[in-house]
């Protein structure tokens, strides 16, 4: 049997509740719901390094879409299930981020996931992360 | 046994399945979807009346943001139904617009709801439907 | 200007942020999540009393499912915003629930709503609360 | 530039607008929306080859979650823009299927993606496509 695999150290960790809505006729968590939580999580890793997300986008222009997400689905999660997520920067550009994610109920691993966003001005163009921004969401 | 309500004669009707993604633990279609529906069928009724409702955003900054939203359900929706939404116009001011709704699958009444809408600027503030608008919408 | 209503005294209360993915292209949440909020604030008051809604569902085979739902929209509420959510019973009876809720930002009201709901069995038919969860869920 | 990928021929078209709740504050569709849509893809794909997946769940007991999804995001798609996806199964075993998706709005390329299904019993145990059902599924 693999070992769990084990989230690096400077991974940010949240927790929360599978919700109702979330689940489907298979009275399981819905597959695309874990986008969703993985975004939850760059969200409760940038509070976590002081990086104001919201401010990002209405103060600085500057916004983050998805270009690649990936996950792989292990075990499923139920209604109310307490699960935990852990986020952390696989790699940081100046004009890229890669995000690592893995889930788990208790000790039980329930997905893996991986996202790719790149850096975007309030017209779509491709820009440069400033270097406040850059050091912390990184490091 | 209650007769099925009936949609008056302007109704604008369409038809669509039920998402598997729509559906929860208890394998009917989630009570928040029906009102992802109506907006659904608001663009449909849009749509017939000639109105671009996405232009009305981007190119005149006036935005039609729900006050009330109200949904009885009847009976439920299984994945992959066909079902069929009446949407019409109960009252049309200056300001503020009613829409009523019928969801049924084939004879069969699964739900009734109401919004209510009032018309807002860019920044928030209520304003007024220009004339040319207010004669499609509320027709 | 009206008062902001206060929520009865054995109101529930839980806090959480806005996702991103919840914000629509008005760039605000979109209404029909307030109705998965409400569902997250039922399943926080149940926990609150003692009861285990997961079991009721998978070991009762007792089912709770919205025949009414409705929401009255105050104030907008934006991307990471830290909400608080107030859920009440505002009405038990052995076979049907009504509950209600209070929407806020800090002070600021954003939205009061009401479900009604009804206890089903397995197969949909409706049937009576047991006494002890009678009682948790009213009192 | 690149060309934009064409689907085999053997691919099930089907168009869609996007709805507004499906929009984000970029005022763009939410990343997590296209593994909505590719799952609608795959109900238009068993509604064309005469399957019908609704009863594979419901009387056969089969299932077939995600064990792995993919997106790939080139292009952003906008409230009420009319969508065209293309879904083709990229692999077929008596236990495994591979789909393949392309999203368009007409000639423009915005998305491609993949998953990975398993097939299980109602007790979430792999298991084995009936021969009536495999035929249809990959040929």
């Amino acid at each position: 049997m693999p070992r769990t695999p084990t989230p690096p150290e400077n991974a940010v960790t949240l927790s929360f509740h599978v919700r109702y809505a979330e689940t489907d006729a298979m009275r399981v968590a819905h597959h695309a719901n874990y986008f969703v939580w993985f975004e939850m999580g760059r969200a409760a890793y940038c509070r976590e390094r002081g990086i104001d997300y919201a401010a990002m986008e209405t103060e600085r222009g500057l916004f983050l879409p998805i270009v690649e997400a990936h996950c792989r689905y292990v075990s499923p999660a139920r209604y109310d299930d307490l699960l935990t997520l852990a986020v952390w920067c696989k790699e940081a550009t100046r004009r890229t981020l890669r995000f690592g994610y893995l889930l788990k109920r208790e000790e039980t691993l329930l997905a893996e996931g991986e996202t790719y966003q790149i850096l975007v001005d309030n017209a779509g163009r491709p820009c440069t992360l400033p270097p406040d921004l850059a050091e912390k969401m990184g490091g």
